[in-house]
């Protein structure tokens, strides 16, 4: 009922990151294309199935090396329900590789269709007598800006299936602070959303000292970082905006507590792409990003130190 | 490149509202899950069927006495990518039948992942030399807690495909106040979102005096739409919490201008399941939808006055 599973997996290989999966079509390898516009046409579905094939490799390549993954949910609707079937695949072979998956949808809504949300990515759906999983997240994304409404029919799920959220606070983005920085009483609004996700988190709390209700604050923002981690102390961080954003590790290092825990970093194009960026062969995408997955541990730990339970 | 189509087909059926397609599976009639569960077992798939099946008579009733549907995107969500299809078939049909569709998705993110959002929902997908329509939503609701970065990409995509956004302001929930209502040097937060609206929509001004990117105003707060109304003249409103959630025509008159322009109310629960309320044969539940939608016309139709372009 809270991130210890996610936690567990990051001690376990000494890797506080999670490898993005956000597969733009542009990022895939021709020759996969190819095979898979050959099969099914240059069409949504053949893209669809060219994503998936792609995020197998990379799966493949990086479960032992990395502790999650996050596929963002837009670069799988971008292609139609042939984009959310290979979604659902794409989360079920990283789960069947033992990955944690995080989906990034940053869905919100109230009441009875929030519950909707919450049991189509995190929980159950029942038709007739059978239930079945419509997708296959261990935690997902959402945005508070509903407020209570919003998130705690989450909350329930979560418990129930012994999974986990990360509400939207500071985000990596330069207009972030349009809204989010804005003060009421002088307190900027991205530490209002920390404080009511910490309460949130009350009712999810885990083993490790930190609740199944995680936030979102952008490695961008080194400060709001540091300033959060002081507030939240049962608060977990998912950390977008490393790498091709811009920040770097020591940007992220006031995150984490004294036992390398409280944070996980996401990296997206800098592993699907690392194959580009090293101009090697296309076919060997899949080790090329498994190459720039390690550099990042040693980077990230190296700021982090080790991690222990 | 507005919502002028919108207000046209408003002004043509001389009714503001639109008809919420949230079919949970308890909406649907024995007899249609009956039929699908039989060809299809009690399945994700059984159920989207289903629903789709229950969806495409209710357009049939509609489709002109109503202009326009919103489905609700966790609704489909839920059954996994087979509810999306029925996501898709369900535009499709009511765009056949010359409905204008709101996906009500409240999507969010930023820079390139939002234009994947967009593209998704209101734009087009190329994939090789083709394009396609991933999903066909001629408006699409959005979250703008990202601030700019999450909005921008979508005012291009509207701008190029004739579509328009609905941006969260004041939403029609009990705990909508937490953040919405905190006030930052004496305005409130849904003011500032309001403002942002009306400025976003500079961009992509209609015919009519309204922009394309209009804002989501819950008929639960009168005040609030009165305030909004006031401050925001080229901004249309989406006003869901009529009916079911408690609110009245008198409610909404005030986001009414003198030509009876400005808004569009929602109904969901009140028309899908008009025939459990009336208790009449589950087989009616078209024509109870059908009789609900005039009801509602002529309550909101008393409230706005006539309505002129």
């Amino acid at each position: 009922m809270a991130l210890d599973r996610l936690i567990e997996k990051i001690a376990q290989m000494q890797n506080p990151t999670v490898a993005g999966l956000d597969p733009k079509l542009d990022y895939v390898p021709e020759y996969i294309k190819r095979k898979c516009f050959e099969k099914y046409g240059e069409t949504l579905k053949g893209a669809a199935k060219a994503l998936l094939k792609f995020n197998k490799e990379l799966i493949d390549a990086l479960c032992d090396v990395v502790p999650a993954v996050k596929p963002q949910a837009a670069y799988y609707e971008m292609y139609g329900y042939d984009g959310m079937k290979t979604l659902y695949k794409t989360q079920e072979y990283a789960r069947s590789k033992g990955m944690y998956v995080i989906t990034d949808g940053k869905r919100n809504d109230i009441g009875t269709t929030m519950e909707a949300y919450a049991n189509a990515h995190l929980g159950k759906v029942k038709v007739g007598s059978t239930e079945y999983e419509p997708f296959l997240g261990d935690a997902l994304t959402v945005n508070g800006y509903l407020g209570s409404d919003g998130i705690k029919p989450l909350l329930n799920v979560c418990k129930e299936n012994d999974k986990g959220i990360f509400v939207l606070a500071k985000t990596s983005n330069p207009s972030s602070g349009e809204l989010q920085d804005k003060k009421i009483d002088g307190v900027p609004i991205y530490e209002i959303m920390g404080k009511m996700s910490e309460e949130w988190g009350k009712e999810l709390m885990g083993v490790y000292g930190y609740s199944g209700a995680g936030i979102v604050a952008g490695a961008t923002y080194p400060e709001q970082i540091k300033r959060l981690r002081e507030l939240l102390p049962h608060t977990f961080f998912l950390i977008p905006g490393y790498g091709a954003q811009g920040a770097s590790a020591a940007d992220i290092a006031a995150a984490f507590d004294k036992n390398g825990l409280g944070g996980i970093v996401n990296s997206s194009r800098g592993i699907m792409c690392a194959y580009q960026k090293q101009r090697c062969d296309e076919r060997e995408f899949a080790a090329a990003a498994r190459q720039e997955a390690v550099r990042m541990r040693e980077e990230i730990m190296n700021a982090v130190g080790t991690i222990s339970l």
